[in-house]
This record gives C-alpha cells, sequence and structure tokens, in this order.
C-alpha cells in the first residue's frame, strides 16, 4: 500500500525530517520513493525582473544548488535500501506535484506542513494543505 | 516512529478505508491503535432542541450505534495484533483529537480527508484539514 512515495522537498528542516518517516515505511514494505523538488517559476521570473544582466547565472546557481541537496537526499535514502528516483522540475510547487503524482502512479505523498517561503504560506496556505486537498493519494504531512 | 496511532473516526466509508494502511503500518512496527469516536456535542444540542421529549432516547441510541461501531473496528484491529483503546468521546471533534493526541502522547495521527458531515464541511473546511492544521503529530490523510 505504500509501494512507491512520493516525496516533494524544498530541502527545510521539516520537510528533512519526512526522511525518517519514509525509512520506517520502509520497513513496511516501502521500496521505491520518488524525490521530487520544484523551482518555483515565479521566484524564477522575479530573479529575471530584478536581476536581469545575471539572471541567467543566478538560475545555473539554483539548478546546481538542488542538484547537490537531492544527490545527498538519494544517497541516503539509497543506502536505506530504496530504490530512488530524483526529478528537479521548474513549475509551480502544486501542480508540479499533482502532474508527478499521477505520471508516476505514486501510493503516498509524504510532505512536511511548511516550507521556506513561511510568511508567504501564512496569507497563502502551504503547498503541503493544497496537495492534500488535490491530491488522490494518501498523504503524510510531517509537522515542525 | 509509528508506534502510537491515534485515529479518529466517524465511520464513514472513507475513514473506514484507513483501517487498510493501518494494518500496514502494523507491519512497519506499530503497535497500539487508540480508535477515537466523536460525537459532536453540537449535533446533540439540536437533537435536544428539536425532539426534546425524546431527546434522551435518541441521545442513547446515537451512544449505542457508537459502540457497536467501535467494536468492529476494535476486533478487526486486534485480529492483525494490535493492541487497541477505543474511545467514545461528546464534544468539538478538533478539540477532542486535539486533547487525546496530547494526552496519550501518539507518534501518528490517521483520518480520513471527508466526513460523513460533506455539504458542511464544503462550507467550513474538514475536520482533517483542521486537525492537519493544528496538532503537532505527523498526519495520514487517507482520500476517498
Amino acid at each position: 500500500m505504500f509501494k512507491k512515495i512520493l516525496y516533494p522537498t524544498d530541502f527545510s528542516d521539516v520537510s528533512k525530517k519526512a526522511i525518517g518517516y519514509i525509512k520506517q515505511l520502509g520497513e513496511g514494505g516501502a521500496e521505491t520513493v520518488i524525490v521530487l523538488h520544484v523551482i518555483d517559476e515565479r521566484a524564477m521570473q522575479s530573479v529575471a525582473r530584478y536581476a536581469s544582466g545575471k539572471s541567467m547565472e543566478i538560475e545555473q546557481t539554483i539548478i546546481y544548488d538542488a542538484e547537490q541537496e537531492i544527490k545527498i537526499i538519494e544517497d541516503e535514502l539509497k543506502k536505506s535500501g530504496f530504490k530512488v528516483k530524483s526529478m528537479i522540475q521548474t513549475g509551480i510547487p502544486l501542480r508540479e506535484i499533482l502532474k508527478v503524482e499521477e505520471e508516476e502512479n505514486v501510493s503516498v505523498i509524504i510532505i512536511g506542513s511548511h516550507g521556506k517561503s513561511n510568511l508567504e504560506e501564512i496569507f497563502l496556505g502551504s503547498v503541503s494543505e493544497k496537495v492534500s486537498r488535490k491530491c488522490k493519494s494518501p498523504v503524510l504531512i510531517i509537522k515542525r
């Protein structure tokens, strides 16, 4: 029932806390983890607007950093015996998460309750809340 | 990490779907399940207002039915090897759930995304949404 886990992460502390729970689901029969990081395209657009001369450079740095972060998670999960598929996408986080949920036919989504952009979430609601409202799979929300 | 599960249920179909997931967590090391049914005190008050002559009788029927329903769940979970503690409380569901979460020091809450009072939830938000916002433990939300 928890065979294939979708783990969307923005590399925040609470999101990393989820890894411990993923490991326990491994003992309960989970086999595959899809680690998904979405680079928010709206943030990228802001970068382009305010740092137009250097936006290409900044974008490359963001992607490079994400690749490094996701590699660490991938290695840790592989060590625990999981098959891991890592994905870095640019888009609207909610939309990308739901797309991967469907395409990969996942059995559970594990997500941190709050992301890095805390203030924004207070006004607009957290990504985890939106995901849990719109997704089809069970969602395990990890709190701070 | 998932040793002690709090399973609040209103006996709706989606809530019963959660039982399958609880069982899988059992394979992952979960030992105890607290099955909690909250009789909404606001509904009880309406009963008292509109059926004042028979309100005592109706209240007893509601409690009796809840006891029967919770017994079936308890037996099923015990058969899967869990220690089970069943509780029927009268109060505001969100408040009672959070109280038991704290008193029993649970490690995870498993809850259906929507309850029986569907229309009300469309306007006021679901109990699961409120629980996931206010609780401290991880919450696994099971979808329809």
